[in-house]
């Protein structure tokens, strides 16, 4: 994929092996984009002897997130002795790169003096995402440890609500005040030690530190040097709050195309930078939350979790289905003298309750993903529901056809007919209905529609189409 | 959200309406983040007076995506108005912002000579995005308007496959050679009047433009003037072929944290550049495709779709459900005279097979998405595949002791227990196999599992389902 990743991805040879004129293993496996074997091999034959020049030359030149994809692969007690072995000034960062099970589970075990050393080198934003999830006490321990300066930083940070944007931002950037001149700040730029890591516009600042405006490094290089920086500035446009969350930052990143966004509190003072990197992040973690809470499934499972944990998690889910599907047999139970009388109906029944759920769920997911990206709001609601109970009316009619023909042939019984396609109507529209309703509702509550919505719309598909199929053929058949 | 909003986004007041000392309505509504009413109905109001300058006023300084939202809240002979009243000067990227289907109409009927105004002004990459899901004679009838060198980069933009990397590229960049000094590319910068909007870095090529590495702004501020670009550039690590697909270069983005990445050809030259905003959306898509597939939903179904695109579309999906849901009822039928004898069966059997396909689609879920984001490959699938089977075991065997003394105890019949507490077990542990071995199966022979594994999981929990709890209730009972 990369042009030249053959090359470039495949480390230096262990300068010590000099018996093997072998060259490294490449990285990444062509086939499935996946660590190769060969490179996970070698890291472990370094491993075992022990031989901390070999795992460097190895794994030093790694980038953090190759670095991480290997640490996903390996062994839990090889993931310490690569830590131990390679010592404190291995890349911590890899450690956003790995699940938070595997994330833990390393931090945990690793002595606490090494994490210590390891925290120390990292950007304000990944130290804050590696401790977050450890208990409270766990972070004392390391926190306690660490510089006075870096630890105080650190607290804010994770003084902040769980999902605020403040805890993604870093604290280093560089803030001029207006009256500079672009040749000064490019001066002060090309003198300062204390810079950060990478960046994409410096910032404006009153000497309050309120944040007045910003200007990218593209603008600054095409600007003569005796300019002045509040000539060339655009205004502070937008700033994210730091207690806004992440969600809402992500709003603001995709929405007017930002590469990085200055952080404020309260009185507008600028603390910090957030860059898109981070931002992609939060995308995918939304996008993966979204996924999964369709499919029934807690958005902090990871591939990595203990089967216990997955078992007990996924049970929660299952629980709430099963009573709604004993709702939906009590339904049925109500029928019972006609199901004795007439097994087509018993036959048939599922049909109904399927072609429901199916077209409830293609509702619900449109639904619920347009209240994700903020499409479908106040101004258009209503005629959303109009539209998807016309489209469940019109398909609910076509299937009614359909299947309305299959039934009277299958059981030679033509008056089976309009029952099942009367049925498939109702059940169809009123699966419109709830899947787009009861979204709706759950968000205007404040309930995440993605979790929730399922169950309902399930509970009202089955229901119904169990309901509308068994009450109209009693009535027809008068059983 | 963004700390002034309310300052900044109202537009300044319209210089012609001096009768009318009222300030600007606020574009946002501060409840649900929409366009506010207001604003919408002030565009109204220049749209009929033919208000030009005070239209201009209104919406000339809006953001791209701000001038988006409006048009898709507007009547399509609203949007029309429009861009006829503004002229050639309004900013078609708001084109980029909107709807499919929006795009398509409000292109359609517009003047010719007004869309290749418009067109002139773009980026390349946004010129791309506008033109491409055109029918090619109306592609034609815009490129040919266009003057021969904009024509050539555009056509060889939509040369490329349709979701070739390339397409969402600039052609605009700067590229130097390695033995400039950094203060002669400050100088070139600064004298060069056909630079890109913005950008983060930039190129070192040979004479060839062949691509050899790049140097990201800050470095070069950074840098003493004097100092020579080879000594700081980066090696050319991660450049994107531009026939790629799109969801391989966002692969590279997320798993480097890029911001740009050069684009070269199958000869290593370098033809473009792809910026992080660009992979901001195509992750958007790919996460919306992937939510869509598993409801059911055709990827490219809109809001703004007509009720008779929609009814078609989803149609399609509901008909390959009715497919599964009549073998599932085949497999009910062979069982009637069970069922005939013992209507209890009838009541409960589909709270097996719904048990079944909630379980099916928690693991499907999991596996989708893990193939997606491709935590989920060779290397490990073994591990999960057992990993979920013994999820399904354990939940299978959990649900069957709750299920089975209620069954039990609601049909006052003590060895219905062990009948479907046994029938759950089968079909959830089936159910969990389904989940994960169909979609890796799909992916294996290349086909999207996202869109496919749903009527496969669900054929396979049904008819287990059904199969095995009147199987066993036959066999038990003797029916």
């Amino acid at each position: 994929m990369a042009a030249e990743a053959d090359d470039t991805l495949a480390p230096e040879a262990p300068p010590l092996g000099l018996d093997e004129p072998t060259p490294p293993p490449v990285f990444r496996d062509e086939e499935d984009d996946g660590v190769s074997r060969a490179f996970v091999e070698a890291v472990r034959g370094t491993l075992e002897a022990q031989d901390a020049e070999g795992l460097r030359a190895l794994v030093g030149d790694l980038h953090e997130s190759d670095f991480g994809d290997l640490l996903e692969i390996l062994f839990q007690e090889e993931r310490i002795a690569l830590f131990v072995l390679y010592g404190p000034d291995l890349d911590f960062t890899a450690l956003t790169e790995v699940d938070e099970t595997i994330r833990l589970a390393i931090l945990r075990e690793l002595p606490t003096e090494l994490v210590v050393e390891g925290m120390r080198e990292l950007e304000i934003d990944d130290a804050v995402y590696i401790l977050e999830d450890l208990e409270d006490e766990e972070k004392f321990e390391i926190l306690q440890k660490l510089p006075a300066m870096e630890r105080a930083a650190l607290q804010r940070s994770l003084d902040l609500p769980e999902d605020a944007a403040g805890r993604r931002m870093q604290t280093q950037f560089i803030a001029v005040p207006p009256f500079w001149t672009v040749g000064q700040t490019i001066d002060f730029m090309r003198e300062s030690q204390d810079l950060p890591d990478t960046f994409y516009e410096i910032y404006v600042v009153d000497p309050a530190v309120r944040l007045k405006g910003s200007v990218s490094l593209d603008k600054i290089l095409r600007t003569q040097r005796p300019k002045r920086i509040a000539e060339i500035m655009n205004p502070a446009e937008h700033a994210i709050l730091a207690t806004d969350t992440q969600e809402e930052a992500a709003r603001v990143f995709t929405r007017y195309n930002l590469v990085s966004a200055a952080v404020v509190d309260a009185a507008g003072r600028m603390v910090g930078v957030i860059t898109v990197d981070d931002i992609v992040d939060v995308l995918e973690e939304e996008a993966d939350a979204d996924i999964k809470a369709l499919g029934g499934v807690k958005a902090d499972e990871e591939l990595s979790d203990s089967v216990w944990y997955i078992t007990r998690s996924r049970f929660t889910w299952l629980f709430v289905n099963l009573l709604t599907a004993i709702l939906a047999s009590l339904v049925i139970g109500f029928f019972a003298d006609a199901l004795e009388q007439m097994v087509a109906l018993a036959v048939l029944m599922p049909i109904v309750a399927s072609m429901g759920g199916n077209a409830g769920t293609q509702t619900m997911t449109v639904a619920v993903r347009a209240l994700g990206t903020r499409q479908l709001g106040r101004a258009n609601a209503m005629r959303i529901v109009r539209r998807e109970m016309i489209v469940g009316l019109l398909n609910g009619v076509a299937f009614a056809v359909v299947m309305g023909i299959i039934a009277a042939i299958w059981f030679d019984l033509p008056t089976l007919g309009p029952v099942i396609g009367l049925a498939l109507v109702i059940t169809l529209v009123s699966a419109a209905l709830g899947g787009i309703v009861i979204p709706l509702l759950l968000d205007r509550f404040g309930v995440d529609p993605a979790v929730s919505s399922g169950p309902f719309v399930t509970t009202v598909t089955d229901v119904v189409g169990f309901f509308a199929f068994l009450g109209i053929a009693s009535l027809w058949f008068g059983i």
